[in-house]
């Protein structure tokens, strides 16, 4: 199964879940709360699905054989993915996501028009509040399924912890990193690890396998998951900064605005002319006009910086492949791998 | 056993389980890091635990025989009270809990002498990353538990999932109803109940008794629970605006700052005269200084709404007693059940 039909099953069934997990609240009179919990049902059709595919893919490819229920469970994967994006965003002051306002800025909207109210506080509140739902559900999820032995699932459970001290740890690094202009160079491999390559890549892998019962070795996950994920996170990070929002459907230079540590701003403020140096020192932590963007932009040229990441991108991908072609896994199963590899590449948003 | 005496029994077994817990995280650089997360060892020492107390004795009421075990589990309930404060303490703008600045504001500080950070901002970006270690960690332990019969367990796990749904439910709409001066009375009682009366009360006996594996009947709980948590609710509104700051060791007035609807709240803008209701609306969503909350402070005497919620306190106290009388428990246990009762009304902070 491709990404695109993958997508198109497990779609339905997060809608459907959640929807039951809406109707069945406790009655209460407050209509609002209701419109602020409709937002998780837009926020989630929207995605790639590339966690919950990865783990399947996995899943088939070590020997698995019940899909529908293991389609079913993965959608955890889901959960907990919009969970931690509408808690980063509210981090990152990110206003879309999906070409859709973020969570918190979806409520600041809705109560903006009232008197005494601070409602991008009210906005950030609630938003913490959905996220703090969607991680409830995400557990509890994991905790009802009667389709795999508890043996397994309480693997499965071991690893999604694991990958929770990981991702938030992580976060935690790469949001402190945003005090400093020139941040250590360990912090930044150090969050990449934990937030990109662990989170997105190695622990779905991970969990596709144990999923399974049969035995596996973690070491292919984790060489194959930190190429994968070094070319994922620069290429996210270029995505920001070299293209318009028209393409990417998030806003631009959100990383800047957020003083988000890149290889591009790292590239720049260690590599660049003083006069470069200078300018994106002035930008960072800024939201940008349109022209500051394009004076920017030009920057991350002119000094290299992206050429430089865009090397560094290619070289992982490839890597990403070597390790996949040399790993011994059947051939129908090695070709979803390679195309999953490629589609990211591929990426513009 | 006793409240005090089971505090002294539990409060090393949450720091020893949290002392683990970020010990065994991924190894970084971050130094930074590592300083706000021993901000949740410093939280989790204060706290009167009562919520895993009433579970205790439920719990050994209802004929549980694994003192130190049941103990050992029920640590969750604290863990995941410390979540919940730490991301309730956000949306109310708090300073202080227990003496102790709010992780907002301890982390606020820590970074507030350098340049161009939005301060507040990262406080409360760490901060929420915090609750989430939290809320995780309480999931982790209850999956990995290996003390009781899984069938036990995951009874337990299903009554503390419908807890979240209950408590966030009531977080929302408590969050909601600051944006109107006059809440729908409807909206008041519901998030008590949520948020109070089951979060604190009826699912904490709730999690008790499930824990014995025995049968028990869920009525006596939520009867019990809800007189307790509409008296204690009300005690909790009254000492925010009835005593010092150096008797509740909490910044007084904050529900006024929050914009909380409080039975006393209701009161003055539903009885109070014209100028008492002008006052309470000027005042309200603001921090008060020292003369503006004496002014306040009169204003809720005066208009009665201060013998009105003692009055709610004092019945729903007794009320509480009365269903406790009534029900089939040894008398040991009831004992305790009083006492706790007792204790709860004696309190001052």
């Amino acid at each position: 199964m491709e990404l695109e039909e993958f997508k198109r099953e497990i779609d339905p069934l997060i809608l459907d879940f959640l929807d039951r997990k809406i109707k069945n609240l406790p009655s209460h009179a407050n209509k609002n709360v209701d419109y602020y919990l409709e937002y998780l049902k837009k926020f989630l059709t929207e995605g790639k699905r590339i966690r919950p595919y990865l783990a399947y893919i996995t899943y088939k490819a070590y020997g698995g054989k019940k899909d529908k229920e293991a389609i079913n469970l993965l959608i955890f994967l889901e959960l907990f993915h919009a969970f931690a994006l509408i808690h980063d965003d509210i981090m990152d002051k990110a206003d879309k996501r999906h070409d859709i306002p973020t969570a918190h800025q979806y409520i600041k909207s809705y109560v903006s028009n009232i008197r005494d109210i601070d409602s991008l506080h009210f906005g950030v509140s609630e938003a913490i509040l959905l996220g703090d739902y969607l991680y409830s559900w995400t557990n509890e999820l994991l905790n009802s399924n009667k389709k795999f032995e508890e043996k397994i699932l309480r693997k499965v459970r071991d690893i999604f912890f694991r990958m929770n001290d990981e991702v938030f740890l992580g976060q935690m690094i790469d949001f402190d990193i945003t005090l400093n202009e020139k941040a250590n160079e360990k912090d930044i491999t150090d969050k990449t690890i934990l937030k990109t390559a662990y989170y997105s890549f190695v622990r779905p892998m991970h969990i596709g396998a144990a999923l399974t019962g049969n035995s596996f070795d973690e070491k292919f996950f984790i060489n194959f998951g930190k190429a994968l994920g070094l070319a994922f996170q620069t290429q996210d990070d270029l995505l920001d900064i070299k293209y318009d929002e028209s393409q990417t459907h998030k806003s631009s230079f959100n990383d800047i605005a957020a003083r988000q540590q890149t290889v591009f701003v790292y590239h720049v403020f260690h590599k660049g002319s003083k006069s470069q140096k200078d300018l994106l020192s002035r930008y960072f932590g800024k939201k940008l006009n349109n022209s500051e963007k394009l004076k920017l932009r030009k920057i991350f040229e002119d000094s290299g910086a992206i050429n430089y990441g865009e090397k560094i991108m290619k070289e992982n991908f490839n890597q990403a492949r070597k390790i996949l072609m040399k790993q011994k896994i059947d051939k129908k199963h090695k070709t979803q791998f390679l195309n999953l590899v490629e589609k990211i590449e591929r990426r513009t948003s």
